[in-house]
């Protein structure tokens, strides 16, 4: 019998460490020649695989498939596509089992949140019925370390780094300035529906006076008189303010601080994020001079200070679902799973797809101080670990050596798919 | 005679670097304990002179000075405080001397950008005319690298890393993405007057495709038109483009791209920087989705992706200061020298304060591509020497440790200051 092929995809917003799990599944794969095929990935996600779209991964050298590890999002091309349920569209789940026949891919590693889980799951299910089964296995990813049941998300370790390392350079900034000028600086982060990030910056926080001084949850409503009492005792405590904003901050009626109705002189909606948006109240109530940052992509892109944590756990989850794959398990997404004990260890357990799909982790009342504007030691004791260690990548002329693949598309053998 | 005493300011928007001058002052004053007493750093810059409030350097150990060499943002305090003429206000011009004569303080090296080497240089004319002589050096440091005669100041080199990484990782990030999210990605750097910021991230483009494809200067007039016609351009070429912006990118007729006179509901003036601008514009015009970033300070406290090349100057320049004062130079500053020959090598060389202050170095033309909107060869080879090699500092808990001073205070001898 022909050796079965493995169709990985990437999906989603991309991270700092995507790729090394990418490495780990490939890499691994090619260490079970004897059982697995061909890896393809897919072009732009699972779009690739309803185009018949697949870039065969051994067309990419042993050198450059290592380079993945230290690579920064989505080599293969990620997508923002969620197939819908079988009823409304039973088209696209025939589709990808056609690419699937037509190509020999038995198994199926799909790399994302958990809508991605939610897809791969169906995908399980509908394939038995179909009488091809696929091996469906989940790989997490995600910035936003909202997915269930594992401790954290590989992305996740390397955003938090990110952002506790830029507020304590920019607080040291504003901390040289606030005499004569700037006091106030304001960092949006990433996390529409989750604190996690914005709590990670708290990891700057060392001693007492450091930045950040004040950061915002989605989790705790907004109350303008309370954040603003707390910013006039900062400047006047420390000189300065430096504060930690999550783009999801929001209103006690669940509208974010950002959307503010306000609109340009052409009816425009305003420009820019929730950052500006603080700073320029503090201003306007405060009269402190400020200046504000958003990271935006740079945060979650950036390799360049990506945490060795991360990093391998990022790479251990693809090895384990190929692993997963070949041990003849399905539906199932490698996790991570914190042992007990003081030192900080990790080991790679298990979950169901059904079990991940579509649920969201926000951060526990406990992990934010009851005047909502820091984090715990709880917390503190969550994050800490997680961006633990420098995986730097090597640098030619000044610059990171990423991969550059070569991305060459497997012939196709099915007629063109009519989106 | 009881040795006379060293006093060293920093002033203006610090720099990851700045500290690495400090650094390099103490040590070499340190090491001339024969010649000179005590290093006094102003508190917060020359204000800190002006209050009396000096810093007494001997009371940091020699690993926190060390630390200094890895430590971003102003350790001492700096201000946005520029001294009036004497016409205007003698008043400080004779406090500064009271308070050096107080202190016998006959060195004073002052390091920061144009405006502060115009004060030193009065000072130094001024303390001449008080037959109470004071040896005033200048110390280069500014992120725009808007200084003339010296080929490049310390600061620059950093902040030009950070941003060519960020546009490469960002850049990377929205490749992955465009095939059905995010076309547009907009960075803002810094340089109002100046692009050489700008400039610096079209080190990221190694080959034809790569980020960024498109780079907004100050010194080229911005049009409307033939910009949205080229964002199209790459859309179409390369599925996504990626802009940076100068802030201070500009209309033919000198103002400011941001300054679009937009107000919100409450007639404030609009939120947000020139990148939520710009990428209106383009949502506005042409319909492409986008994400935009403003890293603001983070840029220039990025100590965690220094140039080794710039740290090693900026260490250089404080030495070189402290060395120049000690034989007998007045009203100078070191400077980098270029030397000539394919390899990049670099000496120290001299300027007279007065042929620094207040004059600004903006891109030659012959940088800029005739259509305006990236790097030329020319512009590659003055910039790629300037980011090559990374200083990391040490880390510790996943965090990078950075110096923290006593900033002991000198015992006041004078009357206070009445501002």
């Amino acid at each position: 019998m022909e050796k079965a092929n493995l169709f990985y995809a990437q999906s989603g917003g991309v991270t700092s460490v995507i790729n090394a799990s990418a490495c780990g599944v490939i890499e691994t794969a090619r260490k079970n020649r004897d059982r697995i095929g061909k890896v393809f990935a897919g072009h732009n996600g699972i779009i690739g695989a309803l185009r018949e779209e697949l870039i065969d991964t051994n067309r990419e050298s042993a050198r450059t498939v290592a380079q993945l590890r230290q690579t920064p999002a989505g080599a293969f091309g990620s997508c923002r596509y969620k197939l819908k349920s079988f009823s409304e569209n039973k088209k696209e789940y025939h589709r990808l089992i056609d690419v699937f026949k037509a190509h020999n891919i038995r198994y199926f590693l799909y790399n994302g949140g958990g809508d991605s889980q939610d897809t791969a799951n169906k995908i399980a299910l509908f394939s038995i019925q179909e009488d091809f089964p696929i091996t469906c296995i989940g790989i997490p990813k995600t910035v936003d370390n909202d997915l269930p049941i594992t401790d954290n998300c590989p992305g996740f370790g390397s955003v938090a780094k990110y952002v506790a390392v830029s507020i304590k350079e920019a607080g040291l900034d504003v901390a040289s300035m606030c005499e004569s000028s700037t006091k106030i600086f304001v960092m949006e982060v990433m996390g529409r529906h989750a604190g996690w990030i914005a709590g990670a910056a708290g990891l700057a926080t060392e001693q007492e006076g450091d930045a950040p001084h004040i950061i915002l949850f989605p989790e705790i409503a907004f109350n303008r008189d309370k954040f603003l009492r707390k910013v006039k005792s900062c400047v006047n405590k420390y000189g300065y303010c430096a504060i930690v904003v999550s783009e999801g901050a929001q209103h006690k009626d669940g509208t974010f601080l950002a959307d503010a109705g306000n609109r340009d002189a052409f009816g425009h909606v305003q420009l820019g994020g929730v950052a500006p948006f603080v700073a320029n109240m503090v201003k306007d109530e405060l009269g402190y001079k400020y200046h504000w940052a958003v990271s935006d992509y740079l945060q979650r892109a950036a390799r360049h200070i990506a945490s060795a944590t991360d990093v391998e756990q990022a790479y251990a989850m693809g090895k384990a679902a190929v692993e997963f794959a070949l041990a003849g398990k399905n539906a199932v997404m490698p996790i991570i799973v914190r042992n007990t004990g003081r030192k900080y260890k990790w080991s790679i357990g298990e979950a169901k797809l059904a079990d991940v799909a579509n649920v969201e982790k926000t951060m526990p009342r406990n992990y934010i101080t009851r005047d909502g504007f820091h984090i715990t030691e709880a917390a503190r004791e969550y994050f800490s670990p997680l961006i633990q260690g420098e995986d730097y990548p090597p640098y030619k002329n000044g610059i990171p050596l990423y991969a550059r693949l070569n991305k060459v598309l497997a012939s196709k053998k099915l007629k063109a798919w009519r989106e």
